[in-house]
């Protein structure tokens, strides 16, 4: 076992997932888990996603934060007394400037320790009981080291991600933020937004009733944790807006095709658009 | 068999879906299968989608308009001078006012034989080799009645529907239109937007690189049909402008929250958006 004892803060999908997978591939031991919902721990103990719950990471070799990122800074704070000489910390945020900030401030000299990451795996389900080993398998992890990591902390985090299947990257934590701003926050901005704007019309119950697919999967990251996002959307409340006003220009630039009826340029841009995405799906940009 | 000859005018997903469905329920003897692209008609061909390939729908007793809605007019056109007295024509329209209009312009005393229809079964796949008989199978159809239909037929041409597995309603026209604007026509728009904003940008290939699940769920309409999308938007362009300009309001309306972080009223919104989706899956509005 390369981890005797490896702590998970957070036992959700993602932290349920991580434990799962390291077992799986070998390198954890004892997996403790720690966390906010009692029910949702037991379960997860039942399950054998974590071997024991626990109320701090306290002698282990093999720390993984994967909480809603605005408890980072008290889970930072926790941690910082308890934490083994030698031990490793990596964790789940979607965020990373707010997440490193958070560990600058608590964790002093065992700093060193923490090599930021984030698994691109989210899913609209939440809670234990929707881990699985294979959560990250083929999905992207991006580490956003930092200057006082050793070589060796960052290499052994991303071989523990690699283990979990992932593909591992390398990015500053200020691109990552910007980069995941455009392809996930405002996605998730938008969803939410359309359901709300629906649901608060008057005739929501009958524009609902005649809803399908296509709405169903716009919307799905719609059912995505509240909390979650909030956290996100707060950390990443300097960089955000851009987001929105980008694409409201954007929407702006649509309306007077759509109220021209302007078949042949609302036909270009449709087509650019599926082609853009098509070439998504075969893989070009992996 | 109810209709010995049957015609469908656009042998797509839709249309050889229909058709498919209908021979599975024993309700069609004969499909003919009538189209531009030649490739399509013999692979629908060489699959039993269809029969035959024709030039027009001479001698059927059932006609189905499953084109892109542009071709229409042309399509009524054609069919005018050879629809057998008695035979019954229904369509798939996604819009139904302009579809109407195109019928009384060109069908003269056989446009009581046309009965609207629009089936809410829609797949970001095209062509005949998408075809399947349960594609409907508890999809909604909406029915556009006109004054001129006899009781009978709109009886008939919902059991046609109903034989194809689906769940039939009854709608005016205009009121189909702007409830479809906003739970169809609109998501469209925004997923087009989103993916044809994002590959604009200078770093597009990095920002597909980290596009995960979320992106692909939010955006799979933007691999829709574009000519299909391009008439649907044109047919509705008096009503479906109000669409984009109400969401505009409410991205502006959210704006301030996520520029000032606002915590509880972001995972306010995020939780009754959530909840009010989770209603919707749950078959509340059904």
């Amino acid at each position: 076992m390369r981890f005797a004892k490896v702590a998970v803060l957070g036992v959700g999908l993602i932290g349920g997932s991580f434990a799962l997978a390291l077992k799986a591939a070998r390198l954890a031991g004892h997996v403790v888990g720690i966390g906010r919902g009692a029910a949702n721990l037991r379960l997860a103990l039942e399950q054998g996603v974590i071997d024991s719950i626990g109320a701090d990471a306290a002698g282990a070799d093999l720390v993984l934060l994967a909480a809603p990122v605005a408890q980072y800074p008290a889970l930072f704070a926790a941690l910082a007394p308890v934490l083994k000489p030698g031990a490793l910390v990596t964790d789940a945020g979607s965020t990373k400037r707010d997440v490193i900030g958070a560990a600058r401030a608590a964790l002093g000299d065992k700093l060193a320790q923490f090599v930021p990451a984030h698994p691109i795996a989210g899913a609209e389900r939440s809670g234990a009981a929707a881990s699985s080993a294979e959560l990250f398998r083929g999905r992207r992890v991006v580490l956003t080291p930092l200057a006082e990591n050793p070589a060796g902390a960052v290499q052994a985090i991303e071989e523990v991600w690699q283990a979990c299947g992932a593909r591992v990257t390398r990015m500053q934590a200020a691109e990552h933020d910007a980069v995941l701003a455009a392809v996930s926050h405002l996605p998730h901005l938008l969803a939410y937004a359309l359901v709300h704007e629906v649901a608060a019309r008057e005739n929501s119950a009958q524009l609902f009733g005649f809803a399908a697919g296509g709405f169903r999967d716009f919307t799905r990251i719609a059912s995505s944790h509240p909390e979650m996002w909030r956290d996100i959307c707060v950390a990443n409340r300097d960089r955000l807006p851009e987001e929105p006003d980008r694409y409201a220009e954007k929407l702006q630039a649509l309306r007077p095709l759509v109220a021209a009826g302007d078949g042949a340029a609302l036909e270009k841009l449709f087509a650019e658009a599926r082609a853009a995405r098509n070439r998504w799906l075969a893989g070009e940009y992996e």
